[in-house]
């Protein structure tokens, strides 16, 4: 039977199971990627398992953001992150060279090599046929210590793209309509693989967009073949050679099939606060707009954000909207900045920022009150942006660049018929990325460069907590009882009030799910453990650990939910925090306050592979719940997590590190 | 008698009293400029001064030390700012247009005018020959509303400049320098005027540096004489029917002259963590460098950083070291990318920043612990960066870019005697500044062009808290005895963390004197009322009147000081405090907790011009301390501050504005 790239990917790099969805698959990680809200964590998990030298083909720490620094934390983070990266052998981008994602595509990523990354935007660099998964920190600390990563096989989906897309309709509409039709749970546990004529339309950084967006749609990863176009952007970025010619077998099966004719789209954007909440754009037109970002990670290159600098040449922004760029890379504004666009964004009002993550995850330019603010980002969930009730869309920068000029949502064809001279800008390759710098890139600082070959460890950065083996009894109180699509920045902010505390569990911890309810931190250490229970897809958005580390600090023991997000889930394996799942009418009945207790051995019955557990809630009535986990997540569970596990592996193994974990 | 050019401009505008060092003067101002930590009180105070439009010829609200906009607060804050400048017609500059004295340099300054701002740097255009002076933000508004500004006429002091700067020597030297020989005290009561054959050799950007450093000379203005370079630097920035001939008169009467020969000078810099810590280079050489910082109001203009990006041209900065570069307008940054000049430095490694104050107050690159950070800004108190206990050095661009290449403090004539091919770069004028602009600037609104005829307040900005009139009696506890030299930011922080709150006194309010001791302001809320005690140069730096607000909001009456900073003297005036001046002994022997009271009839006192007050402590011992105070600000404390005091007046003159205070 023939194979689907993903597949292909896959089988290449399998180290233990088969590939047959569902079933637990361990594969060789080529690459990790680690950046510096979860890298410091990951360090720090490194040096807790004994280990000495980075085992991947290559590993790359990004600092990205948190590159303003707003205080001394974050500037010990990076400066601890470059002697992490020095001591284990690591390449190290510094503060202002950009996005992880933008960064790694520009200079690491290759087609047809394993990526893993902790940032649940990882799957970025698929656009170019590299597959690419996001995870949490430990699971990139174990792959960089040549243990392999364990991940059940997803299915993977064939969206199929016919036609071109018609002017001022982009690649981030392509993305939008998918998450309009699909939802952002519309792809959990699946890969989706784009095939089909529309596809050779598309070039790199329209395809990188889509892929970045995959994420959320929940999808494990997304991957493009590559073509003719991928080949064109490696020779323009000066690594030709790294092509590698990646096509699904004619025969390939595929778990199901979309459709998409690209000639049907138009401009489109997702409504406050839900990146599925997608609407053509004339259907909110006429919003007053406050705010407009254009970067980030999804939209940052120099290819999304030159069409904004086309739209405003000679034209100014209006009086009441600000503008903001932040591209994604150094070398997008440095590109950008040579050729003039830089200084022509400026004269038409954009403050043109450093290369950053920034606003998008409430890092800077946080809206004002009860304003609205288009971004050029992935998400828009409720307070992401760091302000709570916040009205934030999302949508290309062609759309997000006429609502600065009109200060009103406006669909570009409508202002350009309005203005009769905005041409739509269309996409247009830079020449040759290191056109101009002439000499080694002086913002990635490789392994034989480092300058350091010890830790620095500033006074906030601490020792990573470890927990104790599974008890055979656990009981404890509902702690707190949550909705649906409960996010990762619902159990940690990552505004920076709260972030800077990253390396810092202890602080860290009395944040967590503060948005949700205040007083859940102080009630949780106040309790001798205890449950969360939430809705469907606990724990979605980003791919951070502390949302497990910091409940698990807590003494929260297990989570009731009727589905978990893939990553979180792992995650809460990995620090030894059960995942049970409940049905709906279970889901209704228990109220907060209720006391839970799981009947069964829990240890043993992790242990034995068990997989429906009783709960009685109250002493009163009963419920049964599902664990869902291999037997390697199993026994990673019942050791207390991963960390524990792990050195306990190594123990019995000698001390040798975790080869195959 | 002839007159110096101070004089001259005084004489001008003066509108009560006499040129006679010593006498209170009255003024008319010409020009205001406010900025966004200091402007949210200003106009708060205007609203509540019942007036309605801006009085003087010129008033500029500018957004800059928090455009990062961490916090929806900030962004708050600039939309109440725009609102206000919109409703009372004033000049709004938008965040990332650049520093309030960069960009009112660039666009407003202009010889022989007046211009009162409310923040400590205001004197800067008296490079080009405009008599600046920065007060409180109270001055400010009474100013606005068409009142006087009265001030005690300062001693005229003469600098004397001959010869010229060699190689790698600057203007920033030149105010080292003099910092180094007068020290931070040097200048308090003394306008500084410059004259002699070096001050031709001076580009106007050149003096702008040196009297934006006379502010850390404690002095109350700096100013030289126009002439070519003044025509020629106007001539550049689109405005030279705006230049006008100043110079002092032949047998003009200086209180003192200080002669510099600039030809024996060489590159110095200040060392932690005061900014008249002066030594050459040399004496620090080989002290390593973590962070580079080339920017702010002292040496953020395209000639300041045109220096710095050729040294960097074909060369990359040291691994080991961050550099990042935050020109001072927008004006500046967009002439550097439009020449190809950003493009340049990002390729050697430069962080590039958009146009902010940020990180001269600690917002932004705050320093990691434990390290050198080298800035060509123009202070270094301790804590400033944003870190207790930071190492931060001040000097020019050329010796901050030296020491970025090398990674360590060295002098750029020994890099370049080691490097061989490192020439000194001189200094360059910009061509012409609005080149390839071609448009109106957007940057800038105009009362013409106002988005808003009415205030739009976030739900963090507060109204201004008044006080009482003064009472009889007096008496209270010494709440906290301090050093000399206490710093506005030891009393108010300027750190965002703390910043945010800036239009909310009660909450900024907890955070007073919190860098001296913690429990003070709950200490002092808890008080039923109270003193604080303090050494030489109270009050000395940056000019919020925030340090002064705050402490009255929590209840403090009176500062018993052997001296006071002039701004903040001023600004314990407008806030109903009492400034008590005492000798050394007295000082020595107060302790913390010791009962203080003034024995005479405090209210009746100070309105009929007692000067020496008794003040009895613990019941045990008296001292006498000295009221230095004009009739005016008698009269103004008496009434409880100069809100109060105005609104008496306008009611009083049945609601008119306050014509002349």
């Amino acid at each position: 039977m023939g194979q689907t790239i993903a597949e292909k990917i896959l089988d290449d790099h399998l180290v233990e199971g088969e590939l047959e969805t569902g079933e637990e698959i361990g594969i060789e990680i080529d690459q990790v990627l680690t950046q510096d809200t979860t890298g410091t964590l990951v360090w720090l998990q490194f040096e807790a398992l004994g280990l000495d030298e980075v085992q991947t083909e290559l590993a790359a720490q990004y600092c990205d953001h948190q590159t303003y620094q707003f205080d001394f934390k974050n500037t010990d983070d990076h400066r601890f992150l470059r002697s992490a990266a020095g001591t284990f052998g690591a390449y190290y981008s510094r503060p202002g060279n950009g996005i992880c994602h933008n960064v790694h595509k520009e200079n690491f990523a290759a087609p047809g090599k394993t990526l893993l990354g902790s940032d649940s935007h990882t799957p970025t660099p698929g656009g170019l046929g590299q597959l690419a998964i996001g995870s949490g920190g430990l699971d990139v600390a174990v792959a960089m210590g040549g243990g392999a990563y364990y991940i059940e096989m997803p299915e993977v989906v064939n969206v199929h793209l016919t036609g071109e897309l018609p002017d001022w309709a982009t690649a981030k509409d392509i993305a939008l309509h998918l998450l309009g039709e699909l939802s952002v749970k519309g792809g959990v546990g699946k890969i989706f693989e784009y095939s089909g004529p529309g596809v050779e339309s598309l070039t790199v950084p329209e395809r990188t967009t889509i892929t970045n967006l995959g994420t959320e749609l929940g999808a494990t990863s997304s991957i493009f073949p590559t073509d003719e176009k991928t080949k064109d952007w490696l020779s323009r970025i000066g690594r030709e050679d790294e092509y590698v010619d990646l096509q699904a077998d004619e025969d390939a099966e595929y778990a199901d099939t979309i459709e998409v004719d690209l000639a049907e789209l138009e401009p489109l954007i997702a409504c406050p606060s839900m990146p599925d909440k997608v609407v053509p754009v004339r259907e909110v037109a006429g919003t007053d707009v406050e705010q407009v970002i254009i970067g980030s990670c999804t939209n940052g290159a120099y290819e999304d954000i030159l069409p904004g600098a086309k739209m405003l040449e000679g034209r100014t922004i209006d009086r009441k909207t600000e503008m903001i760029v932040a591209p994604g890379s150094k070398q997008a504004s440095e590109m950008l900045a040579r050729e003039g666009w830089t200084a022509e964004m400026m004269a038409a009002g954009v403050n043109f920022s450093e290369a950053t993550c920034g606003a998008c995850i409430g890092i800077g330019h946080v809206p004002s009150s009860d304003s609205v603010s288009l971004r050029t980002f992935n998400r828009n969930f409720e307070g992401r942006s760091g302000i709570e009730d916040d009205n934030v869309y999302l949508c290309s920068p062609e759309v997000a660049t006429a609502a600065a000029i009109a200060g009103e949502i406006v669909d570009p064809r409508d202002l350009a018929d309005e203005l009769g001279d905005l041409d739509a800008p269309g996409l247009q390759m830079a020449d040759k990325y290191s056109e101009g710098m002439g000499r080694d890139d002086p913002d990635i600082i490789s392994p034989d460069e480092a300058v350091d070959d010890d830790l620095i460890k500033g006074p906030n950065i601490g020792d990573v907590p470890l927990k104790d083996e599974l008890d055979a009894d656990i009981s404890g109180p509902a702690l707190l009882k949550m909705e649906d699509n409960i996010t990762t920045d619902h159990i940690i902010p990552a505004t920076q009030d709260i972030l800077m505390y990253r390396s810092n569990i202890p602080k860290l911890s009395e944040f967590t799910l503060s948005r949700v309810d205040e007083t859940f931190a102080q009630r949780s250490l106040d309790s001798d453990g205890g449950f969360l229970v939430a809705g469907e897809n606990y724990g979605q958005g980003s791919s951070r650990e502390h949302a497990a580390l910091c409940p698990m600090y807590l003494g929260i023991e297990g989570v009731l939910a009727q589905s978990f997000a893939r990553i979180h889930k792992a995650n809460l394996f990995n620090f030894g925090l059960l995942p049970l799942e409940i049905d709906a009418d279970d889901y209704e009945k228990i109220e907060q306050g209720d006391d839970i207790e799981i009947v069964d051995d829990v240890a043993e019955a992790v242990r034995s592979g068990q997989e429906e557990f009783t709960v009685r809630v109250n002493d009163d009535w009963e419920l049964t719940a599902t664990l869902d986990a291999s037997e390697r997540e199993r026994q990673i569970l019942a050791d207390g997590g991963k960390l524990s596990h792990t050195k306990k592996q190594a123990e019995g193994d000698s001390g040798a590190a975790p080869a195959d974990d």
